[in-house]
């Protein structure tokens, strides 16, 4: 590697975070679960076939519209477990608090989780809690892991992806990110910008009951739709073709991006995945997620092309011109999730 | 609750933390399975029985005699599910990395775990990796979650705990609490503390095979053999009563603790647990623990009295006294584990 010490786009869900993975961590633990790099694992015991996942919360501010980083550990953590195909049964809880912590967040955030259990329908059924000394940790860090039991019968994973594929958005992207950064830079932005945080394990089980063709998902978290298709194209080895006028982006958002100089592609969402299905189902896939509650601004995006020797994304705009979206190496923003 | 803001005390595993738990964990998460408060939670998912537990790992230093946080993160959770009588299969890892972190120090805090995995025989399947900004967190902290099997066909649990049974503990207490305090304070104490971190689950692997009585089995982590003793004491209802002198204490760890002022009762183990089974199987499951490597001390301490209207532990000591032992409300230590 080409860095001695850890740097914030270490942990930015780019490129440095593959590298860190592929470089430090896969040849510690190798194993055949872990290979697939996907948002969980996959257990067989006994009769049951399982997932296993878990992500640790460490977003700023810890409160921010739309919901707090309680509703967040929930969320992420139920939807890594749909992302795998898997229905999200129990969640552990871990808590990293810093020593003068207000009570009355802590109430405040252990309330959120609660509620967003209950949306989801998961329980929580064990926790930990730790304090460390003031200075030692910025007001709480969450981890949670979740456990679901997959019944769908073909394996939902990035290497089922086919030629021909559509791929479906399930609505608006960069909320989550351009709300966090608006939060917590306090560029006062005006327009009701707010996180999209939300369980999709409701959406994913009506389209998974519907559709029997789903070959892949995938939530678009750090990094955003363009690294997560990113990653996706090489781990595939197949060329995506998206259309940049199809990707649904509020025009708060838009406007947020226009100033500050970001690309929605690359914000962080909470509530938003890709689904990957034989274009033969894809309008009833859509049709599906657009009934759900997350899913009412849904859109096929675009198709898989064919294999190649180099995975990519290559993105068609409104004049007709075209270009590869490659993860950007490092922060475009300030950590926010 | 008393206090506003969260004290280090909350973290200890002590009283403080019982009402953390009790006054506002429990009642916004309260369901069925949370509910017995154990190392962790049984799920039946389909045919199989399962536990799931979590601990977060904030250990300061990261690097200590007998092991670092990484070996630390997978004893701790394999003994987790271990004393619910599961087998642990797979675990999760969740590291939150402040920024400027050395690589180097990354490096061999995985290759431990690594290592700890394989004597361990689990496998770590799924992880995440977060980075906060320079100051935003202590180093590294490091979540694990572990999921386990279960074929044991009764049920191990504080509430299956009968008068006449016999308190077996594995070995000698306070290694771990002493050697943390000692390197992290830098009291330069000679004679070669070290913490007991190990693995227990073969330990419990062979005494379970051997032995079909096992009624309730306890890691004796944070807060020490005391402290964990009064819990299950008070959860039980049943009135324990131990022997202060076949309590097992390294003689450096004894000498250190009688200059220091510190009860080696209350020190953290990482390699320690209690296990209960009726007297007529406590010569053999002691003969069982003893075979294993992390057993060669192991004794009989002490037996269950009846229950009683509120449960306790009493302790006798070396000139036939005898009083209750409580544990601290407050820290009696810098926090270590």
């Amino acid at each position: 590697m080409k860095y001695e010490h850890i740097l914030l786009a270490h942990g930015g869900g780019g490129l440095l975070t593959s590298e860190l993975i592929r470089e430090v961590f896969l040849p510690a633990f190798t194993n055949p679960l872990l290979a697939p790099l996907a948002d969980g694992a996959l257990m067989q015991i006994g009769q049951e076939k399982l997932c296993l996942t878990t992500d640790s919360y460490v977003v700023h501010p810890l409160f921010f519209p739309g919901g707090n980083i309680g509703s967040l550990a929930v969320h992420g953590t139920v939807n890594d477990v749909s992302m795998c195909g898997g229905v999200p049964l129990y969640l552990s809880a871990g808590f990293i608090l810093e020593e003068g912590f207000p009570l009355a967040s802590l109430r405040e955030i252990i309330q959120a989780m609660a509620a967003a259990a209950r949306e989801a329908q998961v329980h929580i059924v064990t926790g930990d809690t730790k304090v460390v000394a003031k200075g030692a940790a910025d007001g709480l860090f969450i981890n949670t892991a979740g456990v679901g039991v997959i019944r769908y019968p073909s394996p939902i994973a990035t290497a089922s992806i086919q030629p021909g594929d559509v791929i479906i958005l399930n609505g608006n992207i960069g909320d989550h990110g351009a709300a966090l950064v608006n939060a917590r830079e306090g560029f006062g932005f005006a327009g009701g910008l707010e996180s999209d945080s939300a369980p999709l394990n409701h959406l994913v089980a009506a389209v998974l009951a519907a559709v029997d063709s789903v070959h892949a998902m995938r939530d678009c978290t750090r990094g955003g739709l363009g690294t997560i298709l990113a990653e996706m194209a090489e781990q595939s080895g197949m060329v995506m073709e998206i259309d940049e006028t199809r990707i649904p982006v509020r025009e708060t958002v838009r406007g947020f991006c226009e100033v500050l100089g970001f690309d929605p592609l690359f914000l962080a969402n909470e509530g938003k995945m890709v689904l990957f299905c034989p274009e033969r189902d894809g309008d009833k896939a859509l049709e599906v997620m657009r009934h759900s509650p997350h899913g009412a601004d849904a859109a096929i995006i675009g198709r898989v092309g064919q294999a190649a020797a180099r995975g990519r994304v290559i993105m068609r705009n409104a004049i007709g011109g075209s270009r590869e979206i490659t993860p950007p190496a490092h922060e475009l923003l300030p950590r926010i999730c």
